[in-house]
């Protein structure tokens, strides 16, 4: 296995924007943990390429992008002060013009607080991207396994919105790198805890890319307001969405059965190459999640993984309880037997 | 002139549920000021009566309205801790589903930081509807000209959504009111400085309530997402809407000629009565806007209204500078020759 990293460590808003009350749970040190893992695993390391704001462009619009890579800078011309462009005032139902200001594009382009515009953040969403792209030209050039150590994670990104930790959907960019690459249809299987609202809107109306989504019930857990078992797709992509929304509390069995199932939907479908969306937030006490799954849970669905004979992309997003991921990680990697 | 007057002291987010670094400006001292200006005046004050939720769900989604009633009690039940229900997560684009959580349905019914849930919120915003329905009452039974001093303040709030300091729709509430008393057609003039973007949308496909607003340029200004003028109306409702944006800046000749402008967009079409949005929020320094009007910008409006001829039905709205707020509304209601 081959593990792409990411430079992400200036993107840091606990420590350099922190609201009061709200704490930031996607820090640097989550990435460090997991990549202080890989290491001693002794695993294949390389620093991510640059391949340009093409791959990017292929899901994102045009003028989300603009925004997460001008909009920090056109705030502090606009006179905004302090080190995070937060928005206050949100583009809720009814409320669909584009303002040209930056204090207001950014409760346009940003739905949540926990994705806030620093100085730093588009550079890191720009490298969490290249390094999905990364892994998927290690298997479109034979790879069978690679491992993108994205930070700052990307499933909730949609074509044109941020939200919950999430800038650049680096999932969605690396599968339709690969489709680019000419592997025809590949599925996407996300089992971090929350649904990958922005991965299931980008390919919503598509049938190349399968998305397979286990997740906390939105009833209850962020993103709320998408991810039920009744968004199936739509035109061409109906039936190619998948969501298998868990109650809160579920613990091992219940989780890995519905990853199993939805992996065997995947196969059923013959899709040429597999992404997933890599969260370990399913985790017992996950400080941003409510289920109670443990390492073992993980390893089993390593273990499920390997038996379907696809190549592999894991593409990293959540999970937030920091001293946990080692063992979570090394238990997702042997129950996949990765070399 | 008849004041009617609202209870609202409980509803304090700045006091009770404070945010560091973002102030609410929109805090009980606002109403108190107003009353004692008009009660130095000598005008005669009543408490507003209690009408039931009949006037409030002609022109609010009763979803929404449970909301806004419940949710508070519903947050609690769930573990919610703290004395503010606001949301960190927003229904933005592609995020339409309505969870079963109130932490959820926040974020859904609540489009900005600046419209949280508290203990006394529902109570305020009840009392404040009522004001205004019983300020149109005093038209239906022939009055000519009545003050409804609501707090909080309500031309943000949509059919379904609560934002900028705005719960209930106060505004369009009496406008249904005095329709459903059989006045025929009525008008709304918004001079507030931000766009009423609730009324607009209540109204919206509808011909039988033609809504003017005079307003900072959303481009930069609050609420961002509505208030341009290419927004006219939609449907039987088309050309019944009309939006005045200004440049930042603005002083009272701007300011005056364009609310003067839009009374006679009203006047044209011979309305039966004229509710009026009251803010004083366009005068220079409010810490809320980019306007520079004055206590002279409001005498004139006052002027220009008086003479038209048309029962007038106040509905106070924002202004947040509470020491120029007794000046402000003298100079108007000087202007006006109220007595």
């Amino acid at each position: 296995m081959i593990v792409v990293t990411t430079d992400h460590a200036a993107h840091d808003p606990e420590a350099r924007a922190p609201i009061e009350g709200r704490r930031y749970w996607e820090v640097p040190a989550r990435a460090d943990a997991l990549l202080q893992t890989v290491r001693a695993a002794g695993h294949a390391l390389r620093p991510h390429g640059d391949h340009g704001l093409d791959p990017i462009t292929r899901v994102h619009e045009a003028g989300y992008v603009r925004f997460l890579r001008d909009g920090f800078a056109q705030w502090q011309q606009e006179g905004g002060a302090g080190s995070a462009l937060r928005p206050g005032a949100f583009a809720v139902r009814h409320l669909d013009r584009l303002p040209r200001s930056a204090v207001g594009q950014a409760g346009y382009y940003l739905a949540t607080l926990s994705a806030p515009l620093l100085a730093a953040t588009w550079q890191a969403a720009y490298d969490s991207a290249q390094a999905a792209v990364d892994g998927a030209d290690l298997i479109l050039r034979g790879e069978r396994l690679a491992y993108a150590l994205c930070r700052p994670p990307g499933h909730h990104a949609c074509t044109d919105l941020a939200g919950g930790f999430c800038y650049l959907n680096n999932a969605a960019i690396a599968a339709q790198r690969l489709l680019d690459g000419g592997t025809g249809p590949v599925a996407i299987l996300d089992f971090d805890v929350h649904h990958g609202n922005g991965t299931q809107q980008i390919f919503y109306a598509r049938d190349d890319v399968h998305y397979v989504s286990i997740h906390g019930d939105p009833a209850t857990l962020y993103p709320f307001y998408a991810g039920y078992a009744d968004e199936t797709g739509t035109g061409r992509g109906l039936g190619a969405n998948l969501n298998l929304p868990l109650p809160p509390g579920t613990r091992d069995d219940g989780f890995v059965g519905a990853v199993q199932h939805g992996l065997e939907a995947i196969v059923a479908r013959r899709p040429a190459a597999l992404v997933i969306s890599l969260g370990f937030d399913a985790h017992e006490g996950d400080p941003t999640a409510n289920l109670a799954a443990s390492s073992e849970g993980f390893r089993a669905i390593g273990a499920a993984l390997a038996g379907i004979g696809l190549p592999i992309l894991l593409v990293q997003e959540g999970g937030y309880l920091v001293d946990r991921l080692p063992a979570n990680l090394t238990a997702f990697l042997a129950g996949l037997g990765a070399r």
